[in-house]
């Protein structure tokens, strides 16, 4: 039987939409999978490690990293909330997480970002990872701290990211939006995979989509990952059948990437 | 049985070549499908209205929109003519017809441009559509004032316009020229769909091709509209088998996009 | 006495604003200057010949540019108007004015262009001569057509000329936007030199601006040209004084840099 | 006597180093200048308020802004620090200020942002304000924070901020790499005063440097500011004659923009 | 039986690697083949000619030249070595090359380059044709030189060259590195024919790559080829599984896409 | 007495045209200053070593370069001529240059490029140091040659060079060509002092221009070194007075920037 590549692979947010998707699928790479979440995250099964952990909590973050030796960062919050919730998960959580890898040594992260980042660009733009950000949401500014966060620790110490900009990683798309942001969980793994494995990756932004028709993002400065999507929106084009009911003009949710995020979050109503 | 899209789609130039070709494939899209030309159009088909306009004509223009919610203009003059007839027909006529759009409160047209709108770039040359446009006829002046007009009337009254940069849509490929912007009926027909139905399409230009394998045209900045072409030039290549004859290195014809266009112009004969 | 550079300059639109401006300026770069205008320009002086035009008159423009060796093109309407009479003075005034430059082996003009051209742009854009043009009106469609005309007889022709996108040049800047726009008359008059005289110019777009502290332009495109502004309005900034009386954010004059000019068109009343 | 243009400016982070060289000049734009820090302030002066006041506080904050037409956040840490503190009073104490200031109907605010936002780019390269950020530390990653929930804010409310990126605002430089970051205290008042009195920023970054011989930025995207620096740190040139003991190729002081900002922080002790 | 589109076509470098394989894949294109070697060829086969002939000798490289109409220029050292004799061979057998073509009225030639023209960008760089060259060896400078000499050529008198920057065209991929750099025989084969027989190509520069997972080169710039690889690296996965052991950060052969040519050298030992 | 900062500065082409114009002018920044030529140089004046040395001759150049701290580069042949002289002076003389300063471990080299790299672009292009070469010469290909290996003992082994594109630095302009590419000799000895003080310059490629109203070059990417032209070709432009005598459209010594010396070299006589 062929040794896995990775001794440990930390998986946060385990107990999460996309921690429970990925529980299983990503058991292929690591001897041991460690598990974490604020959250109950159930039984351990074969070859896990449950550890109930608060990002925010510098010493236990700390202690959650030893013997790890590569990082998929699903925790903290993953929808628009108030500041202070946000910053501590978000924000101290990353910082924790960052400054427990580099003292562990670990070698590389995967950061799951979010078309949030960018989701002030509107659906007519085409986006490289070069451009400015926009974050539509504290939660997207959050995430725009994140790959700051990781662009630090390479550029300062060498520690490897790649920071997804994961679009809409669901069953199947919920709205004609996200017929261009739709991630199919194949294609994610595919791309998780991709970014554990390539020989180098430095700091590597790329945008989480599946080969979508209509799309707002190039992922070109990620070319060297070597990600091909299986899958696409197109099979879901039925539930969205032409129709020539256009948005009003100044309608927010279709001017802009973010979609209905923009109007969604606590702050404002 | 479904409702269809829209209640009333104008197609103009209904009686020139793409028109005809047209004529029957938008018919899934509308209730109804108003055609217009200068020319005698036939009889009225199931489904059809037809109405013989010149575009030039601004209160018959006012009329021809009323009751319409989309437009396909593919009227005017199609081939280079003396400045003063394209005048008329390509920029009176586009300037009739938008503001008629807009009065009637039309909200989006598809507006066929054509690859005569860049012809003096060079084969060797790689254009996308933030390029500056460098028409190669009195007709290429004509198309980048609809495409100006276009951009104006979304400026400012948000009225949308996809501009398709047509190559050359023919049954097949004439010269070799053609190999690298052939676009087939077929393929047409669906970036008019894609131009139609996009949830919203701003003011964007797409360079109308088939996936030839030769290309001078990068349509990264249509990305949203979602189109894919199912067809190539490329099975037509047993037309124009390899060969040395180099043309002479001052041709224009084969240095520019253009091709004999440039050459072809009554002006200047 | 040393010869003067030109045989004969032609200066459309004398009996303008900026025509009656330059008439006296322009004498010591040409033997003669023949002045146009649809309008009355009063009696000839010395070194000048008077010619009452139509641009719209191809015959009459054809004869206009008899003898003539450079052309300075102001001629056309200058403020918004509805689009037919658009269409007779500024776009069928200069395809008469092209064709009649070609046949008389005119070798350069300048074109008198508009940042109506751009100004759909934001007023906390920074603009080049290469990005996408966004006129602001029906006369700035006009000048468009103007520089892809003008780009046409280049690429066609050889036939050289300088498209001045002029800001507001005016005794003295009329409010605060034009402290960003203002072209002196001395800065317009070397600009126009510059353009005469560089040994080559192909088809070159320049911003007609003074040296003014807050731009939105950038002529790197036009370097070759040599111009270099003594002016600047920061010379009026007594006129504006700090102000903490910020426009409202949807207030399209300021947004804008067409400014009000966006509001001020006939067609839209 | 003439009124000023504001009735109430803030002036955060007043007994800092740059808080109290602005202290006074700041006088001649408003009514009132209200000074805010968590250190003690003094005694207020003839037109003053002070108020102490922790950033961290929410509705310390909120209160603060009452009454405030506009806002110069020079408040926080300015210096590397551990992540919490920084934390609290620059990435909390931003968000506590925007949250404020939109409450309360604020127009426009400058944020004094800073070099270490990009200070991981080499001393050979030439930035400008569209380039991805690379901080050089926590706190530089506090800045961009800072300059995305500006840009938050004016995407979402139309907000205005103009982030200054400073550079070296010191009496006079301290070592040679200063000699390119360096910015008087004349040119960051007038930088201040162009930021606050424009007629629109939007979000606008600019870098914060005086007419220094070495440059590492472009200001070509706030140009619209009309920012003109007098000084120049050329005259400070003989305090750093020519040398030829040049820098190992591996001394990162030197290599990056951030100077030796890369090795002080006690993080890294 | 249909006549061969080439009369006579020069193969140099044809005992080499790359030039055994190709000896026979290029004769469809030719009535009569070439070939030329410092080193001995072997037989001459049905269609073929036999010139030993050293480049650096101007002669001999005016006389191999004589009939010839086409050239795929394969000649030269193709590893590492001391200058002088990549001198001798690259640099000098290039000028001499290009000199002969010249006189002898050649119309097209594919020069052999190599992605060691651009061998010091980083392996999670993405390069086109128009970013600075970065050689990595006295080789690649050499390669450097000859795309520089056949822009000459073709600026100074319309000579036609294709350089194809070939990444390793092997039966298999030896290591990681090449998965990206993969080039199948019968991939380059293809890229050699559309590169002599598109119409047009100017100076074209193309990366040698097949349609790998990983790539750090982008061909938009050669599209009008109509080059479309059949092959990828992917089938050779199997070789290289999924490992985490990642290499030191300082580890110049996988830092750089020159890999572990920047080693080897004889310059440097 | 203060020291000077090298202790021995080496000056190649010293009997050449500017090798005269530095001889004196370099004495303030070494002790000693070593010139060296192909040609006579008369008496060593005080602080002066002569060494005549053929740049081909490896031997001499390893020897000529010990014992220095800084390089000047003028050597070689500075106008067109046939390539074998170009060879053995302008590409082995500086293969030998540069493996003798690696040796020595000599820290930073100028290396006098010229304009002659990007001869082929166009009068009316703008340039900066990132764009493609278009040498117009084999004297032209040679100065790209030294760039690229500057380039490659930078990336390799950290050897610093600024490589100078001169212009035309003469007593005065001789056309009206060099009113855009003069350059005084009061700015180039400036030049090489920014060159050699800088604290780092990497790879720099700066033009080498003065302060001309017509330029063609943007030195943005140079802009560390803190170059501030003093000169400008203005005061001479009464040698040039405005004329109406364009050149022919096909005269390719205005089309071109690289001036008559595309048509000078003795090759294409």
């Amino acid at each position: 039987m062929t040794a896995k590549p990775f001794k440990r692979i930390l998986l946060t947010g385990a107990a999460g939409g996309l921690g429970k998707v990925l529980r299983d699928r990503i058991k292929a790479w690591s001897e041991v999978v460690r598990l974490s979440d604020i959250a109950d995250m159930g039984e351990a099964r074969s070859g896990e490690e449950l550890v109930q952990c608060d990002l925010s909590d510098k010493a236990a973050v700390l202690k959650l990293m030893e013997g790890v030796d590569a990082v998929l960062h699903f925790g903290g919050i993953s929808t628009e909330a108030p500041f202070e919730a946000i910053m501590q998960a978000n924000i101290l959580g990353v910082a924790n997480l960052y400054e427990a890898a580099h003292k562990h040594g670990v070698k590389r992260l995967v950061f799951a970002s979010s078309n949030h980042a960018i989701g002030y660009y509107r659906t007519t733009d085409m986006l490289d990872a070069n451009m400015p950000t926009r974050p539509d949401s504290m939660y997207g500014i959050s995430k725009v701290f994140g790959e700051q966060m990781s662009r630090y620790y390479y550029d300062r110490f060498g520690l490897e990211t790649v920071c997804i900009r994961i679009g809409s990683s669901f069953p199947q798309p919920a709205n004609k939006r996200m017929m261009s942001t739709y991630l199919s969980y194949d294609d994610l793994t595919e791309l998780l995979r991709c970014s554990l494995f390539a020989p180098r990756v430095g700091h590597t932004i790329v945008f989480g989509m599946s080969d979508n028709d209509s799309v707002w993002w190039d992922n070109r400065y990620a070319a060297h990952l070597g990600y091909r999507p299986k899958d696409s929106s197109s099979k879901f084009a039925h539930l969205f059948p032409d129709s020539a009911e256009f948005p009003e003009k100044d309608d927010i949710t279709t001017i802009y990437q973010g979609g209905k995020f923009l109007l969604d979050g606590p702050m404002f109503k």
